[in-house]
């Protein structure tokens, strides 16, 4: 990121974007188009619905989580007609909920899906979601931003029209630019709907044209972020997608392990739980604001707040990208240790980390130098 | 740009939040809201006029070049009642053409005009525009993506409700964020709108809140993007404004003695041109294509090709922020006499750097170091 500037419509500048866009499609598994939005990771998520549907369309949103709930305010400033298909956060929804709406409205535009939920840490079958929405002719997008390179996304095999990530989670570069795969049916149908989307920044067929062979200038393209990605993504690929997520699966291990050792509970079950986001209820009588706050200051270890319905009530423990190491679940699970009697809950001494070690050793994790 | 990243909620960078928003505030010269919005200036764009309008409501907008024409069609797909006030390209808009539309429309809820028109080259008489709009009772944004750091700007005194910029321009920045202001007016209209911006992302009155006292959270924000800003604003305010302005003008004073002593074409008139970006007549024969391919190739030199009507019948060159300096006059001017005779169009040689060294004795160039 600390090269040079060079203009957006340079033609090495070019050049890196047809690099980039291919190797965006190899994260994505999608021979279809792959790129970025010029934002954070919300910023696809708005260019998916305000592309995907038209106001007055129907849209049914799937909600187990406070970004759905965003999803859903989004559409609802859009003017679309949304359904919203709320179950309970820290589930993952049963199919046969979309199956039935999908059955009542046999209208829907768009069917719209998370895939790893951050706020509540559930996983969601949106393959099956995909398959249900194109029975019904409608499109399908959803949200990879917690699970592109930190668990199994297959694009182009599972279908999907639309899905948007982050640049911070297990890509790890730096926040605010969001790469996205859109299929060429999706694309199809932007170029081809009645009235163009509300937002021209957001429009992908307009991005999607200035990633494409001819370049067509949209907004000035964020330079410095494209080559952070760029790099990013390329170790990524150097690791493996596979060897990724093995090790965003071990190290998850060992730190669940570990905070069962400490006696912490993880309401989240294992068939519906993330790798890269673990959820801790806070014990009875630990302050949320406070416990996060110590392990900030003494540590320097930033974990989540509990978000919407969660507030106060979780905290959220990312293992994404670069941090996802050993060294760092030893590090938060000894501090964890330190800290929790002065929150006024005892925990066995030594018991976590030697937990952790303990399942490492069963299911190592991959060695990751950057 | 390369330090580590710290969460978008951490409360060290809060403090930088606070910081660099004030330190915006002294570059628009207001002590209203000042902040970024997460995207190229193109975003700012769109965010001022999805959230200081509503789909119906009457928009004015002051059209004299490829950029207004932009907000044309993003104010289209957004819905308003849009009035189009088109002046030659090339001229400065008569306000007496507003003081008429706003008589015709007393409904008009925005008015936009741009400040310096980059694909036009002219500067436009903004302060008037803002004041006929309140005697009208709409509000005023305004496009400063060229201006500001460049050449007076005066949020407060001219009474602007919204203005966004970029940060690759005249504060030398990477591209990528989108600086801007907004008035206390302008936010109490967001605030207490019927309807919401049918942006989520885009709703300036959210972001304002992630900038605020309190800092509400909303995306992710670009913290290398803001940790760049903060650098390029620090340099803009250690230089001081007066003396960046006063550097724009000297530099583009010699480039214009230059282009004179070349006998190429500057098309735009004294009073209505910028200093920032220099528009000049392609002399007949000469390809467009071929001479800034030249340029670029064999002496690492961009210059802007001419953007809609102007396509292929101008180039247009910048002289912004760090690289608004005599040595890029006089490498320009160089390029231009060597290779201007491979394009038909014969030059004497030396007559355009000593023109230009000339105008810098007689009018000098404030010092600039990095």
């Amino acid at each position: 990121m600390s090269l040079p500037i060079i203009g957006y419509l340079d033609p090495a500048f070019f050049e890196l974007l047809d690099e980039l866009s291919g190797m965006l499609g190899e994260v994505f598994k999608t021979k279809q188009r792959a790129f970025a939005v010029a934002g954070a990771g919300s910023a696809g998520m708005e260019a998916g619905l305000v592309s995907l549907a038209a106001p007055g369309d129907t849209v049914i949103i799937c909600s187990y989580g406070y970004f759905c709930e965003r999803q859903i305010i989004m559409a609802e400033r859009l003017g679309f007609n949304v359904i919203a298909l709320r179950t309970e956060w820290g589930k993952s929804m049963d199919p046969q909920v979309l199956a039935d709406a999908l059955k009542e409205h046999p209208e829907t535009q768009l069917v719209v899906g998370i895939h790893a939920e951050t706020s509540a840490g559930t996983i969601q079958p949106i393959a099956e979601f995909a398959r249900l929405a194109h029975e019904a002719g409608a499109l399908f997008m959803t949200d990879v931003v917690t699970s592109l390179a930190g668990c199994e996304l297959e694009f182009d095999e599972w279908d999907l029209d639309f899905a948007y990530s982050g640049s911070q989670k297990c890509l790890a570069a730096p926040p605010g630019i969001s790469p996205v795969a859109l299929s060429e049916r999706a694309l199809d149908y932007i170029r081809n709907r009645p009235v163009p989307p509300t937002s021209w920044y957001l429009d992908l067929s307009l991005i999607a044209d200035y990633w494409g062979p001819d370049h067509v200038a949209h907004h000035t393209a964020p330079v410095s972020m494209i080559y952070g990605l760029r790099e990013a993504v390329g170790m990524v690929l150097n690791e493996t997608l596979a060897t990724r997520w093995k090790r965003h699966e071990a190290n998850a291990d060992a730190l669940r392990a570990g905070l069962e050792a400490l006696n912490l509970d993880m309401p989240i079950s294992k068939e519906e739980r993330l790798d890269q986001l673990t959820v801790i209820k806070l014990p009875k009588g630990v302050d949320d604001v406070k416990l996060r706050t110590q392990l900030l200051d003494e540590y320097s270890i930033e974990v989540g707040r509990g978000l919407g319905k969660f507030a106060g009530e979780v905290i959220r423990i990312g293992l994404m990208g670069e941090s996802c190491v050993p060294a760092n679940v030893f590090a938060l699970l000894n501090a964890l240790e330190k800290v929790l009697p002065d929150h006024g809950f005892e925990v066995a001494k030594g018991a976590a980390t030697a937990a952790a070690s303990a399942k490492l050793a069963e299911n190592p994790s991959p060695l990751y130098t950057a």
